[in-house]
């Protein structure tokens, strides 16, 4: 036994749903596979095989543990956006030409683009067969409403790059795009499969939705004044690739003409120069907005834990509640 | 009045489908809208607005007119298999690194592989929502399967390319993916959309898997037989890049060493020297395949006809019946 004080909340959530979890895994390995064509596996297994925290399937589990389910589809749910989690974590990876992803090289580079492009494809039809073997069309309509998001975010979020006139509401479409749309509907669907009311539904999918824009918000803010020791990015990257972030939005919104013209060679035009980035710092420190981010991603965690009261008193709400605190406890 | 004599068969059915065509035009337009996101209607535009002859629709609206539907659920689904179909082209020519589709020059070339890749990921989820919207588990049933073999068959086609060990039953597969599987989608959600009996839905399944067979087959044939003119293609252009189709495919396999190793230099290797296409051409006359390619298009499109004899008699059947001759009519 460990011991709960010392572990994180997502660690904690794994132990409790161990057994899900195995199931999961199982019919992830069996889906995947592809008779005549092995490099699906191949590229799946890379990508699957990284680890990565497996949140998505954890988050459906266990809101349909939370609401009482007895049956087996919240297994074939929790496959389901896990395949699209990493469907889109491929596509994102042409999109992005990274070259690494959980600190080991990614498919396109060990593959090819093709690769990535053909099996994230596969992987999304597999999640789409999946889901339909739930019979349920209202979870049909939520991964629909859910994959429509996640793509328009995507190419929101490719064009409003390099925008100056990239707003704070711009910027929270192209974070529910990014991560809470699949945080949400993960949630949603665990409560909808278990046959929970309205209300649970409702709040399920209100935690997740709050609970990925913290976790994005907190990602995003650590960019900037995270320990490139833990976080395994260097400070600034998205100052670099010229990506609009929300402590930049903010410093944008003040600025005076002399800064504005700071940014629009910076970022509009991405005439970057040595001291940059010091300057960039120097200018959220000036409007404080590193600390209102801050306060931003603490805001979405307490709405995220306010969410859960309207959810059955269990263990798994508990550890819902500090999966929230968790999200953003990197940025103490 | 146009004379039906003169009139290809896919006119006449362009002409008598014309009122449900312009339905699923104006959903097709408001589906590709994205308030936020500008680029997505522009890419998508750009490729539905080049026309092509919008055969995938037509062939779900002629299924559902021949078994009696009285509904509007064949306008979703229309515009559902034209959204995949248009999402798969963007991703080819990611795949393929084409410069030019239907003449003009591809998204990715006007935009970039980023756009191309995640605006198809939007069309194939706005599709997603479309289908949901009939309600109807079994067509979203059939079209999640052809999704798969769709992605599938891609992801063969990729590893199956310059690899001899490709035999008649991996052809047929990659052919099923690249083309069959979404016609055959597209009768038969017209059929089950118009309550049709499973014999019937069964028909319409069989008729458009066999045209589509036929006409990739055709499409392959004319790649070496074929009038640039008409086709639009070079001569050889899939020998050049290696691909194994039919032709090639039934020359390997009657090979003499000497044969074997002239193809394992030209496909396997891509060590290709003037003169070679030639010869490839004379080993496919050696042994016959470009006649016993036809003779097997032709065999398609009969099955195809056969199909149609246990559905409704009905004007549209004979345009069904028609285009079956004509996707093979190129070869004569």
């Amino acid at each position: 036994m460990h011991n709960s004080m010392t572990q994180k909340p997502h660690e904690l959530l794994a132990e409790t749903l161990a057994a899900e979890m195995d199931k999961v895994n199982d019919l992830i390995q069996t889906r995947m596979a592809s008779e005549h064509a092995p490099r699906i596996p191949e590229v799946t297994a890379h990508l699957v095989g990284a680890g990565g925290k497996r949140l998505r399937p954890m988050l459906t589990l266990a809101a349909a543990k939370m609401c009482g389910y007895q049956g087996d589809h919240d297994i074939r749910l929790a496959a389901t956006v896990e395949f699209i989690h990493t469907a889109t974590l491929l596509h994102d990876d042409v999109v992005d030409e990274s070259a690494q992803r959980r600190g080991r090289p990614t498919a396109n580079l060990l593959w090819d683009n093709k690769s990535s492009v053909l099996v994230g494809d596969y992987l999304f039809s597999r999640s789409f067969q999946l889901m339909v073997e739930t019979g349920s069309l209202r979870v049909l309509d939520i991964l629909a409403n859910a994959s429509a998001t996640i793509a328009e975010g995507e190419v929101l979020q490719m064009t409003a790059a390099m925008d100056l006139k990239t707003d704070e509401s711009i910027y929270l479409q192209v974070v529910r795009g990014k991560t809470a749309a699949l945080f949400s509907a993960a949630t949603e669907v665990g409560g909808v499969i278990a046959g929970a009311s309205e209300v649970e539904v409702k709040a399920l999918f209100d935690y997740g939705d709050a609970l990925g824009i913290a976790f994005q918000i907190a990602d995003d803010l650590l960019d900037y004044q995270g320990d490139s020791k833990t976080t395994g990015k260097n400070v600034g990257d998205d100052f670099r690739e010229r990506k609009l972030t929300l402590p930049v939005i903010k410093a944008v919104a003040q600025a005076t003409d002399e800064e504005r013209a700071f940014w629009v060679r910076t970022i509009e035009k991405g005439r970057q120069e040595d001291g940059d980035l010091e300057q960039a710092l120097a200018l959220m420190v000036k409007y404080d907005t590193l600390t209102q981010t801050r306060a931003d991603a603490f805001g979405w965690a307490t709405r995220a834990k306010k969410a859960l009261e309207a959810l059955p008193d269990h263990p798994v709400r508990q550890m819902l509640h500090d999966l929230a605190d968790y999200v953003v406890s990197r940025l103490n």
